[in-house]
């Protein structure tokens, strides 16, 4: 399995991965599922995936062999955001078509969800949920953000706290609790975790990846659930 | 959907679950999911279901039934709780096998799973989960808690704050948060919640029905919510 979630807000955007990899219950792996895609001061747009590793990883590999020509449409040469969700999208199609034609394919889910947010000089920044399919859908002010993945055992501090207006150092805080709350309920959601955090117009993306030891994010889910406990106990 | 939880302490057992089935987004219906098996002083078994509901419901009539019959094996004459819950396992098995059995079963999913719980004197309270197959775990010292139907949504605070040790006040409490936290994010799960505490050694339940209109119920739900807005504020 894995956890991803990108959230669109006032002052930009925020995505969050994990990395583990897993089929069954072995063989687990860490995998990035977080891809970057700047030219600096131009374009930032960053993709995250869940679903069949293959799928996913052959989608990753044809945009990056795309972006070597110049005279085919790429993530570099997309006039917005609509377009690079647009190109993903038949790229996901063509990938899964072409897996799924093997006289092999034997009940095998090649399907994949794809986050894709970011921002192109020219327009503000943009968030969409990309399907197996191909379609997608963009976040809005009322839905500013997206998951994929194991989404659910981390909604409930999401729901409570993220609007368009929270700020981007507490909407990274609130992606970190979120991992907390997955990473504790299923095996299949591992550290390190990837984060990304874009302000708008700057087209510089801030990429970090936080290890199981990191020492600001265990002080951090300490005091989450220290905290929680004493919000518990004080219940009327 | 559905969902459930059961919990086995040192003081007792807490029961909760919701009363809303639907068949994709509608029909919806209000069931009662918790079914009560009581001779007061004597024996307190509780029930709670998720799954089909024709299923869950003929398991429930079956054993309703048996209970007029002295001479079979049923919840009023088991020795133990192990054995309510072969009796409970033999009959999901029973009415399984007879709807797939029919012409017309194309695909639909029969299965069940069941929480049993209570206490017969003699023995000390247990609880059980049983499976579709009719084999069933038993809660231990170690996992003193099992969740049926929509189950991720509301286990963190399940997981964070219940241990064999809290006490049933604490445990009640913490169910209507699960409760809370699962039906803001799943339509699938609603109000109103049955509950059932039970202390060891009384060999009497107390059951109740909480409301979507519950003040206290809902006095508590609005103090967790401001409570962890608050921690997350908060945070270093």
């Amino acid at each position: 399995m894995t956890y991803c979630v990108a959230m669109r807000l006032r002052e930009g955007l925020v995505f969050a991965s994990d990395t583990r990899t897993n089929a069954g219950l072995d063989p687990i792996a860490i995998f990035r599922k977080m891809h970057v895609f700047e030219r600096r001061g131009e374009r930032s747009i960053v993709l995250l995936t869940s679903g069949n590793l293959a799928t996913a990883q052959s989608v990753v590999s044809l945009l990056r062999e795309r972006m070597a020509h110049e005279d085919v449409v790429n993530l570099c040469t997309v006039n917005s955001l609509f377009g690079a969700a647009q190109l993903v999208g038949d790229i996901v199609n063509e990938v899964i078509a072409h897996a799924s034609s093997s006289q092999q394919n034997g009940g095998i889910d090649f399907s994949v969800n794809v986050l894709l947010g970011g921002q192109i000089r020219g327009e503000s920044p943009r968030l969409f949920h990309i399907y197996s399919q191909g379609n997608f859908i963009e976040a809005t002010e009322d839905t500013t953000y997206f998951q994929i993945g194991e989404v659910k055992y981390g909604k409930l501090i999401i729901g409570l706290v993220i609007h368009y207006d929270t700020s981007l150092d507490q909407t990274r805080k609130c992606a970190l609790i979120s991992f907390d709350s997955t990473i504790r309920s299923n095996l299949s959601v591992g550290m390190p975790i990837d984060l990304a955090c874009y302000r708008e117009d700057r087209f510089a993306l801030e990429v970090e990846r936080i290890a199981d030891q990191d020492e600001h994010s265990n002080t951090l889910r300490r005091a989450w659930s220290d905290g929680l406990r004493s919000v518990f106990e004080n219940l009327p």
